[in-house]
């Protein structure tokens, strides 16, 4: 990976971050997948069905228990390698000036990553997992259940999603 | 609130933390939601049909820009007052031993709660929603948008949930 993937393009807009931060994270898990550098990456966790193994530090694999239950489950990783003061920034893939808000993008405040995955299976500590897309090596933050009842919304819309189609 | 309200039950199992975090948080706004106590917040966001705002730090106002587009959006915050070292929990409501990241309790590693909730509209730095159970004053982590095609998932099961009703 090169600076020049992260860097600034025209029509992108930064702020001054705060002077600190105000609370701290736990990297509990490192993700592993095929893709070693961002170029590979999936551009979505639709386009591959590549399956790929969460690896929880033994301190916290405990917390597992019941989980295979679960059908479906929301991974919150860190994209730990991404700008934090965009608040304006120009996708190369949509090459449109869009709110970082309005955006998936890594660069953005707190590079946290939210990923619905399908569960294959738990063996000790790592999980089996497909719908990933992000980079080998990823720092894990949490791993949760996924509600249907709460999480699901099949009629959303993204306005401007639809519209560029 | 209590200490009492996030003592040890019988049943929880605890953790020792890392001596240290790995990364650091902003904060970027906070709810405001009508529940100032702990006792008061919905079981869960579909019980309440209250609409809360969203204060975001104007230093990031720029990248709500393309978001009022959106029917849905991905709150996640963080549950200051949560304990950090559980990996075996017993909700109240529940009773049942079950593992952290089969919960959605806020009590986890890393205590960031993720919320899907419907967009109302944006004025300013300040965003209508409906869909939250949390108490008002809460952290805001980040606001991204709700893309059915990757977060939805209608037939997924929480098999533990499932088997109690």
């Amino acid at each position: 990976m090169t600076s020049q993937d992260f860097g600034i393009r025209d029509g992108e807009v930064e702020v001054e971050l705060p002077a600190k931060t105000d609370a701290g994270l736990y990297f509990i898990g490192r993700i592993r997948t095929p893709w070693k550098e961002r170029r590979d990456c999936p551009k979505n966790a639709r386009e591959s069905d590549a399956v790929c193994t969460i690896e929880l530090d033994p301190r916290w694999a405990a917390g597992l228990q019941d989980l295979a239950t679960c059908s479906h489950i929301i991974l919150l990783y860190w994209m730990d390698q991404s700008r934090r003061n965009l608040v304006l920034q120009v996708p190369a893939h949509y090459g449109v000036q869009r709110g970082t808000f309005a955006l998936r993008s890594p660069a953005r405040p707190n590079p946290i990553a939210m990923s619905v995955v399908k569960l294959l299976g738990i063996d000790g500590n790592k999980l089996s997992v497909v719908g990933l897309d992000c980079l080998d090596g990823t720092p894990l933050l949490d791993i949760k259940p996924y509600f249907a009842s709460t999480d699901s919304v099949p009629e959303a819309t993204v306005g401007w999603h639809r519209r560029k189609g």
